[in-house]
C-alpha cells in the first residue's frame, strides 16, 4: 500500500513574495513530494504550505523548507497578528494512507533531529510527537512568542528537544525556535447563523468546544463576518474521528434554538480527507453497517 | 491522470463452485486489472463481479470472461430466479477516473465486436452505448429471456449490434446473447421503514421511482424483509449526480408521514464512489460554495 503523509509548515513570511516563491520553489524540487496548496496572508504575515509526500520525500522537504527559512526570515524585524516563535514556526505531519500516527511521531523525531542540525533551529516536538504534556500544546510552547525566547528556554523545563549544534538551550539568533509533531489532520470549519449578534456565536462556541466542556476535539470561537453582518462559530476540529462534523453542526443548531436562531450554512475552509465528509453521510443517511473501507470505491484505487 | 473504469460482468451461474472460481481465475489473469470482489446467489444461479482496470486491461478481461462463460455455462439447462437471456448476461463499463461516459461507450463497442467475434455471441449495446432508443434499457432487450430469444431475433428490429460470424440473427445455442454497454455507476440503495405492511413500501416506491413519476434517475419497489419483519424501498440509484441518495431518503420520510412510519435505517449494498455520499454530506451539512475536486485531500492522490 501506498505510504502518504501531509506536512502543513508555517512560515513567519507573509508580505515578501520573493521569500514566498522560494520557498515554493523548494517545496516543488524535492521527488515524491506534491505542494497542493500555500497562501500568504500580509496582515498575519505569515504563510501555510501544504503538501504530501512518501515517507522520504516528506522528511528531506520538511528539512529543506526549515533551512531556506533560517537564511530568509529573520524574526528580530517581522512585525504581523499572528503570534510566532520562529521563521518556519510550526511543521506538523499527518497520516494520510498507509502509515500509522506512530510512523508520524518517528517522522518528527527524525525531522527535528535534522532540523536542529543541519540548520541551527532549536526544536519542540509537539502533539501526538511530544515528550512531555506540557509541551502538546503549541500555544504553551510558543507562549512568549520570539521575542520571550531567550529567557523562556533558560529555565530547565523549556530545554528544547534537540539543540542546535552548539548545544545551548537558546532560540537561533534570527529564525528563532520551531515546534515539530505528529497530529490528526485538521478541519477548519465554521457554522454560520442567522443573527448579526457576536454573543450568541461567542456562547454556542463556548458550549460546543472541548476546553469549555463541550465536545473534545473541538476548538471553536464566535466571530462576526463583517461583510456579510452576520456571526459564525468558527472551529478547528482537531480529531474528525473523535468529533465528527456532524455532531458539532447538531449541537450548534440544538444551543442555537434558544435564541431563536438557526443554521444558515456552514464552510469547510481548505482540504478535508473524505472520510471526515463520509462519516457525516453516514449518519444523516442513517446508513447500517456501513464499512467506509470496503464500500467507497476510491478506497481501492489509492 | 490515470484512467480508470470500472466492469461489473453477471455471469449466470451462482451455483457451481468452480465455475465461478474458473471466473475469478480468468479475471485475475489479466494485467492491468484489479478483481474488487465477487459473489454468487444461489436461488438467482448468478454471479456478479466488480473489476477496476486502465482501458486496455479492462477490454481484455470482458472479452476473455465472455469467451469463458461461454464454454462453461449451458442455459438450455439453466435454472434460477432472476431473469437471463445469456451465460454472460450483462456487461456494464463505467467511467471512474480520468475517462468520460463517451470512452466508456467506445469501449462497450470495442468489446461487443471482440465478443461477438471471438466468442461466438451475439450482442447488444445497452444504455449509453445503444444504437437505438429501444435498446437503451436493459430490461426490454432481456425480455423474453434466453427461451425467447430465437422468435425474438428473427423479427429485424432485434437484429444484434454485432451478430456472431456466420452473420445471423440467432442466438448462441449454449451461451444466449450478451447486453454490452456503459452506464453512470450504479447504487444499490435500501430505505427500511417502521412498519411490516409491504404495501406502504410499494406505495412509496411507486413515488419515489422515475418510472412513475418520482426522481428520474431513481427505480424502486417495495419489499419485505421476512428475516426483519420490516418493509424496504429497494432502489437502484442509476445517476446518483442527477438523483442524489439525500434527495431519495427526504421524498421517501415525507411520504412516510402520511402513514406515521419512519425511517428507521438505510443500506449501501456495495460499492458507492466517494462522491455520492458526499454529495449528501453537502447538503446535510449545508456547506457553503463547497469544491469536490478541490477541497477533497483525496482527491489529489488518486
Amino acid at each position: 500500500m501506498t505510504k502518504i503523509i501531509e506536512c502543513i509548515p508555517n512560515f513567519s513570511e507573509g508580505r515578501r513574495e520573493e521569500v514566498i516563491e522560494g520557498l515554493a520553489g523548494v517545496a516543488k524540487s524535492v521527488p515524491g513530494v506534491t505542494l497542493l496548496d500555500y497562501s500568504a496572508d500580509a496582515s498575519h504575515n505569515r504563510s501555510v504550505f501544504t503538501l504530501m509526500g512518501d515517507p522520504a520525500g516528506i522528511k528531506a522537504v520538511a528539512v529543506a523548507l526549515a533551512k531556506y527559512a533560517a537564511e530568509k526570515i529573520d524574526l528580530t524585524t517581522h512585525e504581523g497578528e499572528h503570534p510566532r516563535m520562529g521563521a518556519v514556526d510550526v511543521i506538523p505531519f499527518v497520516p494520510i494512507k498507509g502509515v500509522t500516527m506512530e510512523d508520524c511521531v518517528e517522522i518528527a523525531r527524525e525531522v527535528g533531529e535534522a532540523i536542529a542540525a543541519n540548520a541551527g533551529i532549536p526544536v519542540y516536538l509537539y502533539e501526538e510527537a511530544a515528550t512531555k504534556d506540557t509541551r502538546r500544546n503549541l500555544a504553551t510552547i510558543r507562549k512568549g512568542q520570539f521575542e520571550g525566547m531567550a529567557k523562556k528556554m533558560a529555565k530547565p523545563e523549556w530545554k528544547p528537544d534537540f539543540c542546535s549544534p552548539s548545544g545551548e538551550s537558546a532560540p537561533h539568533p534570527t529564525a528563532g525556535v520551531v515546534a515539530v509533531g505528529a497530529r490528526m489532520p485538521l478541519i477548519a470549519f465554521n457554522v454560520n447563523l442567522s443573527t448579526s449578534d457576536v454573543n450568541i456565536a461567542n456562547n454556542i462556541a463556548k458550549i460546543v468546544r472541548g476546553s469549555s466542556g463541550g465536545l473534545k476535539y473541538c476548538k471553536g470561537i464566535g466571530i462576526l463576518l463583517e461583510d456579510r453582518n452576520i456571526a459564525q462559530v468558527s472551529m478547528n476540529m482537531v480529531n474528525y474521528e473523535g468529533t465528527p462534523l456532524y455532531r458539532a453542526v447538531e449541537l450548534i443548531k440544538a444551543e442555537a434554538r434558544r435564541y431563536g436562531v438557526h443554521v444558515t450554512g456552514t464552510e469547510l475552509i481548505g482540504l478535508a480527507p473524505a472520510k471526515a465528509l463520509i462519516d457525516s453521510a453516514e449518519y444523516y443517511l442513517q446508513l447500517e453497517d456501513f464499512n467506509y473501507e470496503q464500500q467507497v470505491l476510491e478506497n481501492h484505487l489509492i
